[in-house]
Parts: structure tokens; sequence; C-alpha cells
């Protein structure tokens, strides 16, 4: 198979390219701005004769559909890593997470191309505090720029799939974490420790509580499904059904750093900022319901990345 | 209060206008670019001083930016009309329906504006034949760009009533029928009688079934739920709970039109288009139990339309 990567040297992607590669008879082409994605993410790969490295950006629509040619299957993984960032900037996620995918799927149009696997994630759910969101839970209220990308986004690959015959897996994500990250939680402590080992400033009140998988499960998730799920179109929550808080994440950080008395400072209300959801619980029946399930839980999916960061940064 | 109306000089748009300047104390500003709006729809509310027209297109954020200053309430209609259009051209509803809301938002945001109602549509439920939809529908899979384009404003307004606290109403509605339409099945079959008195081409195969709603119970319905809900986000489904079929509404207006031996040629197939949905349902539960009903049902808005468009083509 020929696959086309958005986001390639990115988090999830680069997980995704180095996994596909096991399978001798696959070709990659990533497809990359290196806005957050980094080239020693894909180094090693780039070293197989089976994987292209195109540099471009998908707001680069002829670029786009001359990369995209002749390729099976899509990956579309790019999008804006920085939530927060829409506040000030507030349609950096209109370009970065609606156009885009209008341009990647318009793309896959015009050169005939029908799969594709679009990473969303729970922010289309909205701020709901301790419901288990079921992918046919509505209405959809998100509370973030990101969240709202994510929707559109969702929504047109939908249209085209009917319009065009075309056939997507989309996956919504938990925080997702491990190897090559390149922000989050786990990202932000072990950077502000390492400058300041004995104070570490917490966004909130450090009670938020969310669902962590590792970026292993997520791949493994996510061919599993292509695999199993043939459907017009199909969502698919992938997350684990354990949570654990800011507060604890923080404690395993500063264990696995092997840090005495660490002040933990916290800037206090119940979230981190503006547009993030302080609790997130998923309904996973759908996918384990298919067979698939995480490896790991929350705390080992975090434990296990920190100790992935720790060599990374 | 002083109301800034996108797409003022269209269908809905228009409708509302004239309601909105039966209370003395409002001012309106009608912004459009009469892409599908009409002049004449408006010559007669503009003799009044209270209403200020600009020509404006909502892709133009700098000068809707100026023109949004200083108004309380938005009402944004403006959206591509031609469904079936995004066929051919596949970034239509991206444009004018996304990006225009995001600005929309965007400029309200810049300028403290706070109150926003939007019109959304059925077509954010994607097609699922029989079932009810209620405004906790999910999953959300449109099968048209236009329902994508409502699913991501939805989604964009939704973000920004969270992020700079705004106060949106989201109005899903039926079809919508009456005075001053400018599209629509009743608008496309009269014009087609008046052309070739004695044969009707039908798109698809005539049993496509849909709730029709009149403009006049919809804009009772809009200022209905503005004054009596309050939540963070409002969101209603406005339509009727009854329904009536493609080849019921061409014999209805074959008789309006006094017409005698109409042949009924239909296309074929379960649709009119790639995209339509055949079968739209609605569960009005909460409109209902909010206090608002339509007073007309689908038949009897179909025929008040058929009777007013009659005067007006």
């Amino acid at each position: 198979m020929k696959y086309f990567v958005t986001g390639g040297s990115g988090f999830i992607g680069s997980n995704m390219v180095y996994k596909l590669l096991q399978d001798k008879n696959n070709y990659i082409t990533i497809y990359d701005n290196f806005s957050s994605g980094q080239r020693s993410h894909i180094e090693d790969c780039l070293k197989d004769k089976r994987v292209k490295l195109i540099e471009g950006d998908l707001l680069n629509l002829p670029l786009l559909d001359r990369s995209i040619k002749e390729h099976d299957f899509v990956f579309h993984f790019a999008a804006n890593a920085d939530i927060a960032k829409s506040m000030i900037e507030t349609d950096l996620d209109l370009k970065l997470g609606i156009i885009t995918t209008y341009n990647v799927v318009e793309a896959m149009r015009i050169n005939g191309i029908k799969m594709i696997a679009y990473s969303s994630g729970s922010g289309i759910y909205g701020d709901v505090g301790k419901t288990k969101t079921s992918e046919n839970y509505g209405p959809l209220v998100p509370i973030s720029m990101y969240g709202a990308s994510k929707l559109g986004a969702e929504g047109i690959i939908s249209a085209f799939s009917h319009l065009f015959d075309m056939k997507p897996w989309i996956f919504r994500f938990a925080n997702v974490v491990g190897k090559r990250q390149t922000h989050g939680i786990g990202f932000d402590f072990i950077r502000k420790l390492k400058q300041e080992p004995t104070r570490l400033e917490i966004l909130g009140d450090g009670t938020q509580s969310k669902s962590y998988i590792h970026v292993s499960d997520v791949i493994d998730a996510m061919l599993s499904v292509i695999k199993n799920s043939k459907n017009k179109v199909n969502i698919f929550n992938v997350a684990t059904d354990s949570y654990i808080t800011v507060t604890e994440i923080a404690k395993i950080i500063v264990e696995e750093m092997e840090l005495n008395e660490v002040k933990f400072v916290y800037t206090g209300g119940d979230r981190g900022w503006k547009g993030d959801v302080p609790i997130v619980r998923f309904d996973l029946t759908k996918i384990h319901t298919l067979g698939w399930k995480a490896k790991y839980n929350s705390r080992e999916a975090i434990t296990l990345s920190i100790k992935e960061l720790l060599k990374e940064l």
C-alpha cells in the first residue's frame, strides 16, 4: 500500500510511519511543514528508500494535489498542537484544522483516492463533566477552537465521503502520550522542572482528570479499527477507561526525575486555560466490542511516557 | 436594540427585518452582498430611517468589523443557498458557511458584541431515515457540504461563546417556505411550470418526505426562543412534526396554478441530488416544552407559500 501521512514528522504521525514501515509492502510519503513536527523524529525512517518526505504546507493545495497523487490511503494527523493559542490567534484552528482538512479531501477527490483516517479528538464533545461520551453523544458543543476545528473537519470528511464515495475512519482520541511527544502536560512539566527543580507551576487546581493513552496503543487501535470496521463512515473513540489527575501526573514526574521537595504552585481555577476541558470521560463500548482494548491504563501510559520523554528531552 | 442582520435581504433574513421593525425601539443594519438576496425584498423597509443597508461580503472581515460596531445583537442568516452546487464547487460552503461564520463571530469579539442567533439546519443530522432527531442526536454525519458547513459553523460559534463569553442561539431549521423565498422546491416547480405548463420534471422518485415550516412560524419561533431560553448555548430544532412528499407538493402547485393534465416526469432514485437528504424527521420536544408550536403544518405551510410565491413570481 502507498500511504500518505500528513503531519508524518509529528508526534502520532511519526509513530504511525515507523509502524507502517514494519510491513515491507508499504510505501510512505510524509507531508509536513515542520511547524510542530521535527526532522529528528523521522531521521531514521528517511534512510529507508520506501519513505519520501515532502516539506509542504497543507494550505498549499496545488502542492498537496501534486504530492498526494497515486497514493492509496491517507493518514491525516497534521493540526495545530497549541490549543490555548486560539485565544489570541482566533483563526489558527480554522486554518490549520478546517481549511487544511478540506484541502486534504479535495486533493483526494481530484486524484480519486478513497481511504482516509483522521485524528479527531475528545474536544468535539465539549465540557460535559463526568458524562461518558459515546460516539453518538450530542449535542456537540466544543469550548475551544481546537474542538470546533475537529468538529468542522469531521463534517467535511463526512460530506466528502458521501458525495465522492470516500471511506473515512474518524478517531476521537483521548490525550495521547509517549515517544516523540511534542507537547502536552508531561512535556511541559519536565521542561519546567529541568529549569527550576524545586518548584512546579501547575495550571488550574490540579484536580483536572482525563483519560491518557499511550501512542503505541493509539497506533494499534487505528490499525485494528481500519482492518475490522468497514462501514460507510467509521467513528471511534480511542481512549482508556481510566483517569488520572494533573497533580497525580506531577507526582509521577517528580518521582521519575528523582527530585525532592518540589513545591507545587497552583494557578487556581478548575481548568488549565480557557478552552481546556477539565474532566474527560469516554464510553468505549464501541471499540471494545470490535475487540480492541488499550494495553496501558492512564497511569501506566503516563508513567511510560515520562520515562520515554526523559530520555528524549 | 440595534440589530445586525447578515443576509438581511435574503429569504428568512428579510422576513426577520420586517418583523423587527414592528418594534419602534429597534434599529437594523442589513449586511448583504446580494448573491442570493434581492434588493426588491428590502425596498420597503429601506424607506424607514431606522434601517441601514451595507452592501458587503462576509469574507471581507475589515468591512464587517467596521460595519458591525455598536450593535447589540446579530442575526446571522447569510449562507450559500444552492446545496447541490458543492458537487462541482466543493469549497463553496466552506467559504460561505464556515469562514464567513468565523468572520462574524470574530468581528463580534473585536467589538464586544455578545448575542448571536444563527440559522443552522437539519443538514447537520445527515441521512438518518425516519429517526426523529432531537437536538442531542449523534453522531452528526452530514452528507452535503452545506450540512458540513452548518456543523462547522455551530462548532465555531460554540467555541467563541465559551472563549469570549458570547451568548448564542442556534436554530436547526426544517425546510423553510414562504414570502420572498429565493430557492427551494416550490420556487423551482413554479418556474418550471411557467415555462412548460404540461410537464413537470421531478428530481428523484417523488417520495422524498420532509418537514416544511412557514417563514412566519420560523420568525415567531426564533423570537420566542431568544426571549425564553437563556442558557449558555441554546440549540433548538425549529420545524413542524408533519411531513409532505415531493409528489404531494407538485400536486398542490398544479392545483394552485389551476393547471390541467400536467405530466410528472421523475428523474428517479431515492433523492433529488447527491447530498439531498430524502427523509427528514424532527423531535420537537425541546421547543414545544418551551411553549412554542408551529401555527401551520407542513401541508398548510406549503400551500400558503405557493399562494405567496404565485403573487411574487
